[in-house]
């Protein structure tokens, strides 16, 4: 369907991850436990150090995804773009307890090399997740993840993403700007 | 200076806090201890909670504001709009323990309602914090706040927002679209 764009991947170096999740796009996150599977939509997230790449986020008790990450101790961080709206809209609005989210939003598992949990494959980046820190859990849902493979789609260079702003609006990423040489080098 | 375009500000419910953070702009975070003042710009933060008003955010050691805010205990996130995008840049490549930012930049500090930490004038929004756990400053840097008052301008009603991807670039926040009608009630 929409991802149609999506052609090919490569591995980006870890270090590199902080560029695509940095600026706050909404993102997937699917999860694998025991024969069940799951995609669900999030917002709430964060880069935490360089090296590792570690990668803080809220997943709520009330998901369904919820006890297939802590049980499992692994997800697969996807990033979509605007081409995939409907499809985000449909996963942010169903539950995993009733529908297959990869079948009802025509989104392709793919086999993941380090974690079981399965990337989707029309995304233009995806992030597989080892639980790191799980001491945040009980008390606010905040899972702190180890990126251990990062796969990225060889084009376009920047991908259009969306970011969410609650009350069902997304603003949608725009253009690039860049202030490099005005940067002193270790301050990027 | 470039913030003139914020003329008027209202309070914003609490409950509101994750529209303006939940996107993920680069914000400033401004602190004060014993007479010393500081701004620092921050990308590493996530909402956690909507009430009370949880955000999690990193802030390095390395930073000179480090020790201000956690020693204060205080700190107020500002949204800062393209206008402010030459401060941005100077923040970000200098050191508070070396200049007066506010000075420095143009930027006009005023007295919060809750918090010793000042606003600035200047920035769409201010978000007034209170230290809510520390329980993972030493490991992480990781701080979690209570947004404890919230003011944000009066007009445009969507900002233009910074997002840093690293390497000295920014993306900039693009048009707004909504789904709203696609959602169901509870999953907004």
């Amino acid at each position: 369907m929409s991802g149609k764009h999506i052609r090919k991947k490569k591995n980006l170096p870890l270090i590199e991850v902080r560029r695509y999740l940095e600026p706050g796009p909404l993102v997937l996150v699917s999860s694998a436990w025991k024969g069940t599977r799951n995609i669900m939509t999030m917002n709430w997230h964060t880069m935490m150090e360089f090296t590792p790449a570690l990668f803080g986020c809220v997943i709520s008790s009330a998901n369904h995804s919820f006890e297939l990450v802590r049980r499992s101790g692994e997800c697969v961080i996807n990033l979509p773009t605007t081409a995939l709206t409907e499809a985000v809209v449909g996963i942010g609005n169903t539950t995993g307890a009733e529908i297959d989210k990869f079948k009802e939003f025509g989104l392709t598992p793919e086999k993941a090399s380090k974690v079981s949990a399965p990337l989707i494959r029309e995304c233009y980046a995806n992030f597989e997740c080892r639980l790191y820190d799980r001491s945040l859990v009980g008390k606010y849902n905040f899972f702190i993840w180890e990126v251990v493979k990062a796969h990225v789609a060889v084009s376009p260079k920047h991908p259009q993403t969306l970011h969410y702003m609650g009350e069902g609006a997304f603003m949608v990423s725009g253009k690039i700007i860049s202030r490099r040489k005005q940067f002193r080098p270790g301050m990027m």
